[in-house]
């Protein structure tokens, strides 16, 4: 039977369409091919982008590289405000690119297991460097992988936001740990974890580390990776902690493009912002379904495939 | 130079990315074509759908015809809802179809102005019908064109989604509409039309409708009709008002249509919950751009065409 399910932490309604519930084959992956020619972030191209922030080298050719985006979302000038009706304000902040990977058609998750934690380790180094800037409320580090899902260059990458406002969504999820909290005297992710751990939404744990699908997935195989241990963000992870983090997210997301044939796909870390205490944890999104009119138009999700299904069709690749 | 702006009513944030701001003759419009074959909405394949609920006819034939959803997202049974870290509540409802034309394919805008009247009508029967269900709270109508955004059949179609329980998103419009008449006794949406015309925002207007695209217009050539008059629901509209509205509707969707060869787009009404009072309007969503690891980690957006923009090419299309 379909039914009305909420996010753990925010007010935001999901209807698990059981009805119509679909299997991973049901689901043509169509991937839009992106147009041959010169890549502006393979080896060779590294003037086609603004100035280097930082890279990291083996046997004298780079890794990983990281810079300003080009065309960045965010402006280096600081604003002011404005309130009313037509409120405003800065759009100050940083917008960076992480290169991966020298490799054109290599995914994060085909990296080897030190290269991946080695390009998380950058990923933290970038939260906690941004951070230090007084204007700087929040740090957003996200991947769209494949022209559906929004990526614009076919080589992979990521993206590093820096704003001067911290986004409502991460706001209010601060302000339901807040109220749990008070109530509880503990931390509403710490107790999600272990409650969905046990139930058959569990994709994947090992001792440091936690993978489901969670209760009211917006998408369809949505899954969420958690650090066991209450971490606030990325660079508190101690070293068998970040391993192991880093390789439920690379299983996780082996088992999904063996699953779905290398589907095109969107995540991002969620972790606390300076002030303020969140469960740092990163929420994959394939991009398999669409957003139309009742989405927008009442900001409730309908997922044709219950997370219970998604966990069941995620096990059996790892 | 890029700007954080505020929704009128929500706590929701746009980038109105300025620098790199685009025209319409920078947006190629791919549409995927559907597959060729029956149609399940066309004359003669009524037997292909769910039993009608409804019809307007004439010289003989169906113009309009309306029936249930054959995959509906809500479901018959009103399951009693539960709470804690996995609250569910029931996703009772009704979920149907109001095909608008014969014609496979006409478009809504391209019906004669009498014609997308009648629709519109039809529209505000079903929310009131619906509405008379104790267990409905909130009925949602909207419209999604091409593929793009979400239609899986080509020939024109509304859908209208009822539900036991008001979408947040609908709830939290109501709450600040209802803290603006709190403090100012006036309603926001009021003072909202009454500034925007005034403003480089302003699209369209005559004595009974206003159109404007909106300060923190979420996507590029987003657009709201509003009636001037504080109207509650479709159905308050007098004749006039009504003719009115749907010129503004069909002028601003035709405009659309010759800026960016008919763009797929999501539409939307905005109407009071039952309990509740929203200044009902329209929502035009064109579907230009891709909702990625940014919006769906942050639920902000990033717009590369100020509504100040989209209002000046809107303009010369009118």
């Amino acid at each position: 039977m379909n039914e009305l399910r909420k996010d753990y932490l925010l007010d935001r309604w999901v209807i698990i369409a059981s009805e119509r519930a679909k299997r991973p084959t049901d689901f043509v992956v169509k991937k839009e091919e992106y147009p041959v020619g010169a890549c502006y972030f393979c080896p060779g191209n590294e003037n086609t982008t603004p100035p280097e922030i930082g890279r990291i080298e083996k046997d004298g050719r780079w890794t990983v590289r990281w810079f300003p985006n080009k065309y960045p979302a965010t402006t280096e000038k600081n604003k002011s405000a404005s309130k009313g009706l037509l409120a405003s304000a800065s759009a100050y902040g940083r917008h960076e690119i992480i290169v991966e990977t020298p490799l054109h058609n290599q995914d994060f998750e085909e990296l080897p297991l030190g290269d991946m934690q080695e390009v998380l380790e950058v990923c933290a180094n970038r939260i906690k460097q941004l951070n230090q800037n007084k204007g700087i409320k929040y740090v957003l580090v996200f991947k769209n992988r494949g022209r559906e899902a929004g990526a614009s260059l076919a080589h992979s990458h990521f993206q590093v936001i820096a704003l001067s406002k911290i986004p409502s969504l991460v706001e209010k999820e601060v302000q339901a740990s807040r109220k749990y909290w008070k109530k509880t005297k503990r931390c509403i992710l710490c107790d999600t974890l272990k409650k969905e751990l046990k139930s058959e939404r569990k994709v994947y744990k090992d001792k440091n580390t936690g993978v489901f699908a969670p209760y009211a997935s917006r998408f369809p195989f949505e899954a969420w990776v958690m650090p066991k241990r209450h971490v606030k963000n990325l660079d508190e992870l101690k070293p068998e902690e970040k391993k192991s983090f880093t390789l439920a997210v690379k299983k996780t997301l082996l088992s999904l493009d063996k699953m779905l044939n290398k589907p095109p796909y969107n995540f991002y870390f969620h972790v606390s912002p300076k002030k303020g205490d969140l469960h740092m944890h990163l929420e994959i999104c394939p991009k398999l379904s669409i957003q139309a009119g009742f989405e927008f138009g009442s900001d409730m999700y309908i997922n044709v495939v219950p997370p219970e299904d998604a966990a069941r069709h995620y096990k059996t690749g790892i």
